[in-house]
């Protein structure tokens, strides 16, 4: 992992990812990734006093600026983007799913697909403890890579600590159902809990957005969980936590006037002009459902016939609600992807509109309430915070992104 | 222009622009705008050993690397990316043309269009001497802004000094013709000759990309000027000043294979399909012609009728040569621009193509040779060149823009 070019930096203090040096923390860190956290949320919860804790720890001389997340606004993208430090050019992953050379479709879930390190595995590597908990399982495995010790809330009740003790005895109590408002609350606890089992001090949770999917800020559930969050960030920094935290995107209401889905399915609007072969795919997808039934402002199509690229391009471009596409080497430049993951066009929604593959694909009877979703442009200002106070000057002319949380957590603090 | 929130800042030897920190610096520095440089014509260059001054001097530790530029990849735009060190988001210039509310077009050459101030303006404010030579004159007001001494190559013999000198007094030398590839390096002489003459220690000259735009690596008239760029370079250096150099931009032929310009006309074919009252602006449009006749391969499009917008949208992406189409918010998240200085739609051709507005409104017949041009993604690669040692670790972790080429030299040498 390390070359000769940073030999000299490989004082007991500093390791390097991806290019990228970090400090050993003086305390223990916990970075959280704050799933769906758009910063409207953040915004109502801090106004309305939801937040005791975090808003304590912003009186105290804390951060809560914004930053840019990963195009797509999806959540392993960004998730990603988070651990590795880098955009999805350099770490290969560029959304959830991913559509094979040979038609298939698999999750991104598997470490293999990863084309950098970990920040948690390069620190793990220079001596530095280290933990990762998921509130989904699905992102578990690619937090794992390099050895890092991870857990998922979701399947809590399955996993052991090395000593053998069950995790959900550990916590001293049972983990909520992944549609559960408490999932993401108890992922913090877990990561509180269980760092020093680990003798952890770069910790890392990652949260859901089934909350954000299903209710606006103010709404009763957004309320309950924001309140909740709040007692366990209250925990961390009891603890000793010096906290960061970072969305991975942001979220918006994607419903027509009706209620009902404002969605276009590419697959068939290319079908019915006569283009063969097209294949959308719907990087947002997936195993949970009910968030948002695979819909996202985002998607990519693949041709098995290049030929009918120009066509298909001026097919979805006359849709309303669309708002760009763009070829492979063009969406790779413009949003840092890697140009063979993703499709042979990009396909851009609006603020108010999503994107499906065909109407029978995607089952919009297992959506929980109206539309709420991420994916595109409009999702891309997210809410960076740092609990305890950075030195002066560490944001003064930064293009900060998602990806700087823990530049910020390891190298910026006063 | 500086707020309480910097004052920590102002020492005599730290100033602020734009919410960027620069060092006053130890030695002269030079900043170059090495416009059309394509790193294909450093590499070139480098190789055949046309440049023995430059190849000294990164031999003796200094850097060439790569960065990003402002899209579009025109040469105003780039221009002040660099010396405001921001995005054109923030800098308020996205083109050398720009269409007025009531239809109008005119050039981006008056100082009320900037948005932040410049680099040499602030360093002026804080006391340190300041010059800019401008190849063309087209720029040289835009960079005045501020009370800054500028100059123009293009215009010396009708420019004086302070004192009442003339400038081509000064030089010891005529100015050469707006077409004669002993510009670029004149404008170099000018900038080290003048500097004394204002005790200016933070120095920019621009360059012109007449030769980019004419001959490709390896043809006589590049050879010939990469030659005398490099003698210029030499005197520079040995005159004391630290030297960076970065592009505005690449530049790519953009022939169909018969010789002929591989151009796309917007205006007509909107009109074929009956889209009424489009208006494709071409942001490359300046007095020079002979260079490209107006032809870049990025364009806007304004609409009269933004109820045509899906169906323009959709007429421009059908046409071969065209890699994406984007409404006006999207480009401006996409490549950070401002949204009210842009179309209606951004098209972007790909690398071999470039945007007319229609074939009437061009005078191809003036284009000296085959078309060489520029204004996409494909030319957004540049070199960035600092002359003497970076201190460890500058360029580590950094996704390097053009803009940053004062930092570099203000904030990075050894």
């Amino acid at each position: 992992m390390f070359t000769n070019l940073y030999s000299h930096l490989l004082m007991s203090s500093t390791f390097v990812a991806n290019d990228r040096s970090y400090q050993a923390p003086d305390k223990p860190i916990l970075a959280i990734c704050a799933d769906g956290w758009d910063p409207e949320y953040v915004d109502d919860a801090l106004e309305r006093v939801l937040m005791p804790c975090l808003a304590q720890a912003l009186a105290d001389g804390g951060t809560y600026t914004l930053g840019r997340a990963q195009v797509p606004t999806f959540t392993n993208p960004n998730n990603v983007t988070i651990v590795t430090g880098v955009s999805a050019a350099q770490n290969g992953i560029a959304g959830n799913h991913y559509r094979t050379a040979d038609g298939g479709e698999v999750q991104v879930t598997d470490p293999s697909f990863l084309r950098a390190t970990t920040i948690h595995a390069a620190a793990l590597e220079a001596g530095i403890g280290v933990l990762c908990v998921t509130a989904k399982d699905k992102l578990r495995q690619l937090l794992a890579t390099g050895g890092v010790p991870a857990f998922s809330a979701e399947k809590a009740h399955e996993q052991q600590l090395p000593d053998g003790t069950p995790v959900i005895e550990a916590m001293g109590a049972e983990n909520p159902d992944i549609y559960d408002w408490r999932l993401s609350p108890y992922t913090i606890d877990m990561a509180v809990t269980l760092a020093p089992r680990f003798d952890a001090r770069i910790v890392y949770a990652s949260l859901t957005d089934f909350v954000q999917h299903s209710a606006a800020p103010g709404e009763p559930m957004a309320d309950d969980f924001y309140r909740a969050v709040d007692i366990s960030i209250g925990r961390a920094l009891d603890a000793g936590f010096v906290l960061g935290l970072a969305a991975d995107h942001g979220m918006r209401p994607k419903a027509a006037p009706d209620g009902s889905p404002n969605v276009r399915f590419l697959d068939d609007a290319l079908e019915a002009a006569g283009v063969t072969g097209a294949h959308t795919l719907c990087p947002i997808t997936d195993p949970y459902v009910v968030h948002h039934a695979a819909l996202g402002s985002l998607a990519w199509v693949h041709l098995d016939d290049l030929s009918q690229l120009g066509h298909a391009r001026s097919v979805i471009a006359a849709l309303p609600g669309i708002e760009g596409v763009l070829d492979r080497f063009a969406a790779a430049d413009a949003f840092e992807l890697p140009a063979d993951r993703i499709g042979d066009l990009i396909v851009l929604a609006d603020a108010g509109t999503v994107i499906g593959k065909s109407a029978a694909a995607h089952d919009l009877s297992a959506l929980h309430g109206t539309l709420r979703s991420h994916g595109g442009l409009h999702e891309r200002s997210v809410p960076l915070i740092i609990s305890h106070r950075l030195r002066e000057g560490a944001l003064l002319g930064r293009d900060l992104r998602n990806r700087d949380l823990h530049d910020l957590l390891l190298n910026q603090l006063a």
